[in-house]
């Protein structure tokens, strides 16, 4: 199962990882841009590799203890961008850099530029903090990925050689411990795919079968230790997810990036071994975090502090942290447990992370990225206050800290892996992106897509079969939570299909030019929030398709923060205009605008005049200078 | 002019100061409360004392290292306690402890426990942030009061001697610096106008004069020492209100009780010596605090980061600081502004203070206490999350930093200070309380006040001059902003009066038995904030009187977060009931409860029923056990 992205949408964006993202990160790693912070990770390799040849590097160390993994995501990103499209001098140039991180290995398997060139004396003694394995676990899947686009086994024999060093360090050794921040598990279950090495199955089985058991590892590790990198605090087990033997967990806490990727590994490892303990804890845990813990864009984690979930239904919408990454590990989480179970909600919340925090990590140049993506804007305090420091109103050029756009580039080159999935001669459209599926080695024949997805809710399926002949299989296709009504055709004749978890199966043999159309409902949606979320009181926030929306200063004359919505008011989708924002389907609402008295707090009822509310999907925020920006606002009827 | 409080409502608290919290908090810095944070506070005056006499004391401090305000403060509000009535027992305790503090004094004037026991060398290094001018100004604040009340002497010229070695080291020596947290310049005017000394308003004038002229003293001072107590940012000159000469001052930044501290100083200073520019600061500074950084509540403070303001108009609700300290220097500077000018919103501002942020600082019994003051608690959440860690849903018995309890005692103990005003034979009438205004020695006769205010709204002034003569003067009463109506009456007739900037001026002879009533109209007010605080969006707040007040779980099926206020509905005010919280009138309002599909997102609007909504006045918030409270509620009309 091969698939060809066509599509207006996300041809653009993958034309933007490919032409602008992946070379302007190429030149921050090669630190060529001037005024931008300095990378230094392909450095770091070069002088790693002298160290382990001659022992005499011809220069130092820089960056973050995990400056490694930044490049390893970039590898990764190259990898699924050599699959789309083929790019000689590209892949000519990362071959060179891996050969650097394959000369950076030490005899026995050991690899980190960090440790090499820094820390010798220090290996291993520092899981907690020292992220060691994390690097390993991303230099591992861009080891995969590069192997599956280009043939070249040189970085998968590297880390194969490195899993082998951490395997007879954990399993045959028998050495404590578990990784601060989980990675390396969804990379071995990667390795594990690829190369059928059941030993990478069983090292990820590993780490997930001890993590938690003694919840006081990275305590004791604390106290076997005299140096540390940030000092955390290792009694807060919830921060890493090591407070409980993972089957026991119910509730996503901590870090949320860790977290989301921890699940993912457990997903996974869960339906390559039947383990049904393990698959009923992440059952749990998707349920805490989409059922009490998600912001309506799909992002999580609610405080910068820990960067990390904090209680069920706090999700405050201005201080929110809701880390790019952390929303792409939600999708990651999300696509494992498709594939244990095939309910629509889980491919719901894939889109809904997609189309809206993710796709508003990057500007819509390609260039600048947030890491933050609240779900309101406060010019003169986001970004300026220490309660607000985190969530800037705008997507700055760099990061000291450079897991984001590496993150986004990788996952936007490789969304072609999100859009299907297969279950014998059942094939599953998950996302719904114009393109061309190659069925032709499993069930003869292709499908091609066409759409103007997401703005417009008609989606084309044309069956392509090998040889003029028939395909016979059966499309599942994922009917969406916030499509009211959902029509489909076969040859244009509306037909009927069984609903199944939120799929529609459709079995049929497929001649040359059959067609499936798919009709979903695209008017707007209101969306109310549980008053459990104190943030939300009294407000409303909409949707259409997959996009959520919110007003933004700029087309509100520059105040939204008087702005109320009319209840049962009038709710317009203007047409798209291909000429703003790179193409969006503006909603106007309804709405009043409260004059009031000026006063900080008046017995005065504020006045309110009839206006209109526009509205932009959610992702294309902050793209137009600083703005203040809402995505839930207050309901009002004013009129008696 | 001397105020005996005989009232229903304040004579409770001062009587629960006085037989609750002082012997408290006494126990407490004997270190007599087994299971409860040791103070040592009195204990490291008697090692100190060894010290100074012998050189070898028998023990070692304990605690922060400004243990000794905490003390400081209770003495000061033993005084107050004595001047109300007297207690010969705790007076000699306190002359002992008053002892051991004179006998820590060095020869040179200098005193504090922590310097002489633990770092005799690094006196006078850290003034950012080792609290020495703090400690000093909190005792000498106690020794005015001590002497003004007893009559004894010790601690004001031990006092004395120490404003002496301050002055010899700053003016007379020209050392640099002034302090890291305000405090001394408020205590110098207080010694200046007890004793008339010249020198004490020159010193204050002297750290009022030299602060931020060299904004980066802290830093340059940093670099200096070699030692630190907290490590704190030195060159975050908002912190402590050095970023600039303080005559150009015109926005509430840093930390916020040393920021009213200072500004309490500076209006007093430019008071004492007319000072227009300093005048004009103080001015703006309390423009930009009651006018854009202030909770509806007189809290200040929104931010747990720095403990701090933050930006205009950012008032988050759940998170606020708002620290009752704060509110109690809030209600000093509106003091001192009332006194540089008399414009009825400074009392304003200094009722709503104290009868909601302050008063909720102490539980209803006088044991528990606040730090924090949120607008809202989300049980499960408040006083959980890292995010609201500080913001407790429930008064905590005690504290290892102890600053808000004695700073409560001190403050209710001599409320009758800031309830009247006079210039020349002009009586003002700021607060509201019942009791005995004794003008014999100035006006020739004494004033009567009945009235239970703040439950209900009429206030009878009765005259009776000396000897059964006449009074000469001008009653000036305040007329609270909060007062739609207001009648006067002089001698149960109606009467017109003047307002003067929120005063209304009535001068006459009364003869003895002549009374002025003011009819204060306490319906309840809705209050609309201004939609600049984007917290409060379509909400409104409830007040009665002077009176904030909040719906609490406990009153509404233990569920508030779904309630919304019915646009124009019915509003009754019960009737005062003295059984429940102290005696409180509560108020219910025409609202909604909204059943939501418990989804944490729905496209389906909630139902709503109508319901009755019960408030009370927020000071009684927590006392029935962890509840959600919410000061703000959305408001709906949901029939069309």
């Amino acid at each position: 199962m091969n698939f060809i992205i066509k599509d207006e949408f996300f041809t653009r964006y993958q034309n933007l990882v490919t032409g602008t993202v992946i070379p302007y990160q190429e030149k921050i790693f090669r630190d060529e841009i001037p005024g931008t912070e300095r990378s230094h990770a392909i450095q770091n390799f070069a002088y790693a590799a002298e160290m382990v040849e001659t022992g005499s590097p011809s220069g130092e160390f820089y960056g973050f203890i995990f400056q490694d993994s930044d490049l390893a995501k970039w590898i990764e990103a190259v990898a699924h961008a050599l699959a789309l499209a083929p790019n000689p001098a590209l892949e000519k140039r990362c071959d060179e850099i891996i050969h650097y991180i394959a000369r950076s290995q030490h005899p026995d398997g050991y690899l980190n530029s960090y440790f090499t060139m820094k820390a010798p004396d220090k290996k291993w003694t520092n899981l907690c903090e020292a992220h060691e394995l994390y690097c390993a676990g991303h230099l591992m899947e861009a080891a995969v990925a590069y192997a599956q686009a280009t043939g070249k086994n040189t970085l998968l024999d590297t880390m194969e050689r490195k899993a082998g060093h951490i395997y007879a360090r954990f399993v045959t050794g028998g050495a404590e411990g578990y990784p601060g921040h989980p990675e390396i598990e969804i990379a071995l279950m990667k390795m594990y795919a690829h190369t059928k090495n059941k030993k990478y199955l069983e090292l990820a089985g590993h780490f997930i079968n001890v993590r938690g058991v003694n919840p006081n590892f990275f305590y004791e590790e604390s106290q076997r230790r005299d140096w540390c990198v940030w000092g955390m605090n290792t009694q807060d087990t919830e921060y890493a997810q090591n407070n409980k033997p993972l089957r026991e967990l119910t509730e996503a806490t901590g870090h949320s990036v860790r977290a989301v990727y921890l699940y993912t590994a457990m997903a996974d490892y869960a339906m390559a071994t039947g383990d049904d303990a393990l698959k009923k804890a992440c059952k749990a845990l998707w349920e805490n975090i989409t059922e009490k813990r998600m912001y309506v864009t799909g992002a999580i984690g609610s405080a910068y502090e820990g960067e990390a979930f904090t209680a069920d239904y706090h999700l405050p919408n201005d201080t929110a942290y809701a880390e790019t990454c952390a929303s792409i590990g939600l999708i990651f989480f999300a696509r494992k447990m498709l594939e244990l179970e095939k309910r629509g909600e889980y491919a719901d919340v894939m889109e809904r992370a997609l189309y809206n925090c993710v796709l508003a990590g990057m500007e819509l140049d390609g260039t600048r990225f947030f890491y933050v993506n609240p779900l309101e804007a406060l010019p003169g305090i986001s970004g300026v206050t220490k309660t607000h420091r985190h969530a800037l109103p705008q997507r700055p050029t760099w990061f000291a800290c450079a897991c984001c756009p590496p993150n986004v580039s990788r996952l936007l080159a490789s969304i072609n892996h999100y859009a299907w999935g297969m279950e014998k001669d059942t094939v599953y459209s998950h996302l719904f992106i114009g393109g061309e599926l190659d069925l032709s080695a499993s069930l003869g024949g292709k499908i091609h897509v066409t759409t103007q997805y997401p703005n417009h809710g008609k989606i084309e399926y044309t069956f392509i079969p090998n040889g003029g002949g028939e395909m016979s299989l059966t499309l599942a296709i994922r009917l969406p939570g916030w499509s009211k009504n959902t029509e489909i055709l076969f040859n244009n004749n509306k037909i009927e299909f069984n609903n199944n978890l939120n799929y529609a199966y459709i079995t049929k043999k497929f001649a040359h030019g059959d067609t499936i159309t798919l009709h979903l409902d695209m008017s707007v949606r209101q969306i109310y929030a549980t008053g459990k979320i104190n943030a939300n009181s009294g407000k409303i926030a909409f949707s259409r398709g997959p996009f959520i929306y919110c007003a933004e200063g700029i087309d509100n004359g520059g105040d939204i923060l008087h702005l109320s919505v009319k209840k049962d008011g009038k709710i317009e989708t203007k047409d798209f205009d291909p000429n703003i924002l790179g193409g969006i389907t503006p909603i106007t609402a309804e709405g009043y605008r409260a004059k009031d008295s000026g006063n900080i707090y008046s017995f005065t009822p504020p006045t309110y005049t009839p206006c209109e509310i526009k509205l932009i999907p959610y992702y294309t925020w902050a793209n137009r200078g600083l703005n203040q920006m809402r995505v839930w606002l207050p309901l009002a009827q004013v009129e008696r």
